[in-house]
């Protein structure tokens, strides 16, 4: 049995439950090593049980041999899963409630007789927010891919050319290079349309003399990365550069408040602050960083209300920013992993 | 007032609702035709309020002038809603219960004071399944661009390729005809991964001798296409031309089926019987189709359940298929548009 699934199983044990019903596909993927999609894992201190329609039947049942039992759905999800646990004689079950439709809870509630349904809040979540070794090294990939794409489409961005092309090329290229996808919408971003923080790539053609931000992510092998750089066209407005040096150095304050034990928002604050100082404050309103694993946005969080400390394991982003509407934006993401003394800046060998 | 509006008042007050908590982006985006994400839509009789963060807050502000008012959460999204919602005096207000999960709905709940929370299921959805005018002419726009893709990536498709090079070539593509995205990861299976009906492209090299199944889906101004195609390398074995065949005709029998006022169930039976009688009904598990508009699985489903009406104005796949395990599969994925008369393969001018 592996590591993973006897942590949780330690874990339902603290809280008193006889097995979790695990939703998020992510968190599925997690313990069993397989990346799971639709389906539902019911983990008990006897049996794991995998949950899974005809389209991914054969596949799973290949991939997890010796890890679950596999369930055919071939009808209501609720009877297979009542019956799984009147069989197992559970009395109570958690399941993931920011991780489950209201309409899936009902629909499973319904069915059980005699086992309770408990909602639980991240238990998986936690676990994953420290990464071993085969996962850091898998996070180190996606990031070498990233910064192999980001040298790439430098000389490829220039005047005339559209954000969407520019996303094309990058989609192209980290496929070769091992990913098996982008992580999510590639931004790219020029001149004003850089002061919307989740912009959509458009046809809008990149000019002269503005900035252009490049937000990419790769999967390798499940694991993502989330950064962003920006680019600068031709002669840039003097505002631009002074920004940017604002925001560069917000980073370099937050980074060097990473350690562990550090609360997460002490780390927000680090960079906030700095930013608010040169009268930008206003202008940066989503919070400093978030986990990066299997997910793009995972624990933790590194926001103004994170009491939670960190500790080494913890891979995140810090991405400061400073967005000035209807003219541009400004902002630097990088990925770091907390170490015993510190952290260390994945991303680093990136030019900023 | 739009109309996409005045038909949800008007199916709110057939309910006795006094007001609908839109948590679904696909639901937000076609009530407003803004392309929204993260974001909550609160529809009343007398106004529309729309709860975003600081991240999308200049670009919607910009977009919904005259359609909703605009809150910014800045904290607790249900205290927000609470004071919304007393502000208004609303009684009994829906919520999608499908589309929001159960810490989502515990968390407004809480906040609500004197403001009952009804579940409702698909109110939205119904609407988007009939499909305006403007509507249809982004899906034959995206359906154009997958066409020119799957005519694109023929010559490409060649022994030594691997999968994952033939999805970033159409990935680059799309996005110089005008796609925004694809509309799901893009499946190039080849030879026995043909076989996995959601096979993740990898880094297997194409060989010579086997089918190679291209399932891709594009993004045009909000609205999705799904289409699937089979190439064949070299001299393929004397099964697999046979099952094309059935494949084929299965789809032909299916399509012959749509008309208004049959029920969903019988166009899947349609195909599925055909199949069946050649002997290979164990082998085409899922459902036939399935709706696309805004997203890439919506209304109608045409599965064996469905007792549903087909009516004018919608649009779905067909896509029987075969999967002999370990071997290869074959599956021949269309779009069509339910006439008044019968059908119209939306994408009948890409060859098979």
């Amino acid at each position: 049995m592996s590591l993973r699934i006897k942590n949780i199983r330690t874990r339902l044990k603290k809280e008193r439950l006889d097995g979790l019903i695990v939703s998020s596909a992510a968190n599925i993927s997690y313990l069993t090593k397989y990346r799971s999609r639709d389906s539902y894992l019911l983990i008990t201190g006897k049996q794991n049980i995998y949950f899974t329609d005809s389209r991914y039947i054969e596949e799973a049942t290949l991939k997890l041999r010796g890890i679950c039992k596999i369930e055919k759905i071939d009808g209501p999800i609720s009877e297979l899963m009542a019956e799984a646990c009147s069989g197992l004689k559970l009395k109570a079950i958690g399941f993931e409630a920011r991780n489950i439709s209201f309409a899936e809870f009902k629909k499973i509630r319904r069915g059980l007789k005699k086992t309770k349904l408990v909602p639980t809040d991240g238990l998986v979540e936690e676990l994953r927010q420290i990464k071993e070794q085969e996962e850091l090294r898998k996070i180190r990939k996606a990031i070498a891919i990233t910064a192999k794409a980001l040298k790439f489409i430098k000389s490829f961005i220039k005047p005339g050319r559209k954000e969407i092309e520019v996303v094309g090329e990058l989609e192209r290229f980290i496929r070769y290079q091992g990913a098996s996808s982008s992580a999510f919408d590639i931004v790219v971003a020029s001149g004003p349309n850089s002061s919307f923080p989740h912009h959509i790539s458009g046809a809008r053609k990149i000019r002269d003399n503005e900035p252009v931000l490049v937000d990419i992510g790769v999967d390798y092998q499940g694991y993502k990365s989330d950064l962003t750089r920006i680019f600068f066209l031709g002669k840039i407005n003097i505002l631009a550069p002074r920004i940017y040096d604002i925001v560069l150095e917000a980073q370099n304050q937050a980074l060097k408040r990473i350690s562990p034990g550090v609360a997460a928002r002490d780390v927000d604050a680090a960079g906030r602050q700095y930013i608010a100082a040169q009268g930008y404050g206003k202008l940066f309103g989503h919070s400093l960083g978030h986990g990066v694993g299997l997910e793009v946005h995972e624990k933790p969080r590194i926001s103004g209300k994170q009491k939670l400390k960190l500790e080494p394991g913890q891979v995140f982003t810090v991405e400061p920013a400073i967005y000035l509407p209807g003219r541009f934006g400004i902002r630097l993401e990088d990925m770091v992993l907390v170490t015993e003394k510190g952290c260390e800046v994945l991303s680093g060998a990136i030019n900023k």
